[in-house]
């Protein structure tokens, strides 16, 4: 009977955590939370763990001067204080998962190792995306995904300052690097394949955006393809491009990433539709015994149902928590996400929660939307800046669908309420009777939400007889 | 059969609305969004309407310069592009709620005028609680009810500046005045009967209050009651207390307000167990066409189902809107407040939503809270400032039932989500799971009320099988 158990390894009791970002050792912790004598190993291929990788174009633009910054805890504070033996330089080159065995080798070294576990945690993180265009390999040209890169970009442009930069792709951190490079100094031309800055944006909140490029003297360029890279003696100079020539002595990649789910899928892990790793409300993969989180999964939209990849710090520190709770027998869930996205881009806030009016559409509902302008703090208050809301929800049902925001003065945490409504499944009826903050310096009487939540419950009033789905405003 | 409309008086199909606040405005505006032809009358005592009361510290400070600042839409406004009959300067002296006839006067011609209505609404406002203590007629002292009373300030603060002030109370509008006679100049003390700054406020955001007003070189007494407010030759100079006399050329009082509901009484209608007119959801009294709405009203406190008086212009326009809404025909409804509250006293953002520990404790719940302090941005990232949030929950269920915060950060709408999740009945395991915003310059990626939802559910987890109603941090 005891047999089993006598029979065990050591190591057949091991959690083993695969990446030390914000997945990983969110998953590290609270599996220690969960179970105080647990053998804990997270396995980093990078010098570091914790380490905030949304604050690289702060780092680039030297708003934060030091990358030690960036590193939320050393990885001696989780071996000390966590007792979570964090090995980093380890790159993991296959997962058994008959075995319950990770091989992996120290970078350094190129020694090989083979740990058993118990549970397993991937958490291996994603990988930029780049274009299968020509110049790739030219001095000059990069891509933000660890803090080497991010390093390389900075020396590149202390070194020499660069005048012209370019940069692939106007999605956040396309833009957030618009910023921190023109703050390094250089002029800088975004190229866009699409005809928006920012995927999903609606036009008025776009329309913002491009206003703030324009008055800091980045030059977008929308439609326009990237059709190579070139360059003399190694070293970018141009992008030439369906519509002509860019100069840049510098290039910076930002045209979004995929989940880093290779070594999963080798080991039997089944992948999602859109690539990244399937898991179910408690981050259970297919394969017994191994969960995953972070940017290496795919999520559920919990608007559409539909599933999703958005690699955000927030969604890989919920769904570590809940893998490495639940590895070691807890019962939480993640249920998905509203695709709820902040960013600044030079002055002004951008931020979003749920679907845009098109989005909506596209997944079966029928939209209303209503854009309101509305003051960041009462009319009379120094400096009371206009915002702009555009918030969109079902004709029919009246429930809340998305909004987006943007405007110099605070969004993010005004688009945080309509998070907490999304989730509550709330209707605009609810909104306008949410029992929200006033005070002059910080908000207007009725909040810009509860304004065109207003504007919308008038317009289905009115149009109870003769539905339209066009805007209200 | 047709009778009863043809010997109908023009004014029997009138929408009268008693008050031209917040609430009484936002009556109209509603009544007429729904009925494009009523006719609407609105009467209103003093000169102004539309008229934001919540900047009189600002104005008494200078901060706003122009009283008609405060002014949101002009009277003539009301009349020309809402067709709504505007009088100013007109004092309600009864109301026949059977004959459906107000008694008004002129206030400066002391003419008098029976208008007839088929709907009315009640919105009177609120009147300041006066201490029943010797000294009340002296010069300099005052308190704050109409912008009269802030233009006399005003005027007596900057023809002589004011050295020492006194302040009676120290609840928010106490807060906000030692900011603004602090900026005027004055060497302020505060005098509060109680043992606390603002009434239900936690331990730990008390403390940040108080330091901010020591910081600020403001006195603040606690358990100091005023006996008489003394001074020769008709001005005061001192406030007798129960702890010694207070030198002050100046004495702002306020000790908080009570609605303004006597002629309301008079016609009959019923005032509910705190002395506020009481409503249904509808907002309609107890007699029949007669509605009331905003500071002349109490409320239902959403989570104990209490009543409770709680005069703030976010409910006074939400209770306008529905009040007005209905008496033309709609079915809005009001589901009562959940007394959420925001302020700054000099650089301190402070704001809170739902039930204090001992609030909930005695409303019968079994609290547990968890105190956070946590940045206001990324910890890297410049001017992040350490906000303190202290969050409550019931312990047997997990439902949260209220939040306080303070810091010299973005704190308002930070609690707004909490006051949405509120709304929602949300538990802290929903808390976790919200979507919320996140990026360097405006959030760290967990939120702090995440963070102490996080708190709480660890110490449920912990304590499930020997219950504790101790703060866990």
């Amino acid at each position: 009977m005891g047999v089993g158990v006598l029979g065990m390894e050591p190591q057949a009791k091991r959690l083993l955590v695969i990446g030390g970002g914000a997945a990983g050792m969110s998953a590290a912790a609270a599996a220690r939370r969960r179970q105080p004598e647990a053998e804990i190993v997270v396995i980093e291929r990078g010098p570091r763990v914790s380490f905030m990788l949304c604050g690289l174009p702060y780092f680039i633009s030297d708003v934060v001067k030091d990358e030690e910054s960036l590193v939320v805890y050393e990885a001696g504070y989780f071996r000390t204080e966590r007792q979570i033996d964090v090995r980093t330089g380890c790159e993991v080159k296959g997962i058994d998962a008959q075995a319950h065995t990770v091989e992996c080798i120290d970078v350094a070294t190129r020694e090989k190792e083979v740990l058993g576990y118990k549970k397993l945690v991937i958490a291996a993180g994603a990988q930029p995306i780049l274009p299968g265009i020509r110049g790739l390999e030219l001095g000059g040209v990069f891509a933000l995904r660890t803090l080497d890169s991010a390093i390389a970009v900075k020396q590149f442009i202390t070194r020499r300052p660069v005048k012209r930069a370019a940069i692939i792709g106007a999605g956040y951190i396309g833009l957030e690097m618009a910023e921190a490079l023109t703050t390094a100094g250089a002029l800088t031309t975004m190229i866009e394949a699409s005809d928006t800055v920012l995927p999903m944006s609606e036009p008025e909140i776009g329309e913002l955006i491009e206003e703030e490029l324009r008055g800091h003297g980045v030059e977008l360029l929308k439609r326009r393809l990237a059709l190579s890279f070139e360059g003399a003696s190694g070293t970018v100079d141009r992008v030439a491009t369906d519509g002509g020539d860019v100069a840049a002595e510098m290039v910076l990649i930002a045209a979004g990433a995929r989940p880093d789910s290779a070594v999963a899928r080798e080991a039997g892990v089944a992948l999602g539709e859109i690539g990244g790793i399937a898991t179910d409300e408690m981050m259970r993969t297919n394969v017994a015994d191994i969960y995953a989180a972070g940017d290496c999964v795919e999520s559920r939209n919990v608007l559409t149902g539909k599933a999703i990849f958005l690699p955000l710090g927030t969604t890989a520190n919920k769904q570590g928590r809940v893998a490495g709770d639940n590895a070691m027998g807890g019962r939480a869930t993640f249920p998905g996400i509203m695709t709820t996205l902040a960013f600044k881009v030079f002055d002004l806030e951008v931020a979003r929660t749920g679907l845009s009016h098109d989005q909506a559409r596209s997944a079966g509902f029928t939209p209303v939307s209503a854009v309101i302008r509305f003051p960041s703090r009462s009319p009379f208050y120094p400096r009371a800046e206009t915002l702009t809301v555009k918030l969109i929800a079902d004709e029919r049902s009246g429930r809340l669908l998305g909004a987006q925001m943007a405007g110099h003065g605070t969004v993010a945490k005004r688009i945080d309420v309509v998070a907490a409504a999304l989730h509550a499944k709330m209707t605009v009826a609810d909104l306008l009777q949410l029992d929200l903050t006033h005070a002059p310096p910080f908000a207007n009487e009725w909040e810009g939400i509860q304004l065109a939540a207003q504007a919308i419950a008038h317009h289905r009033v009115r149009s109870a007889s003769a539905p339209s789905t066009r805007p209200v405003r």
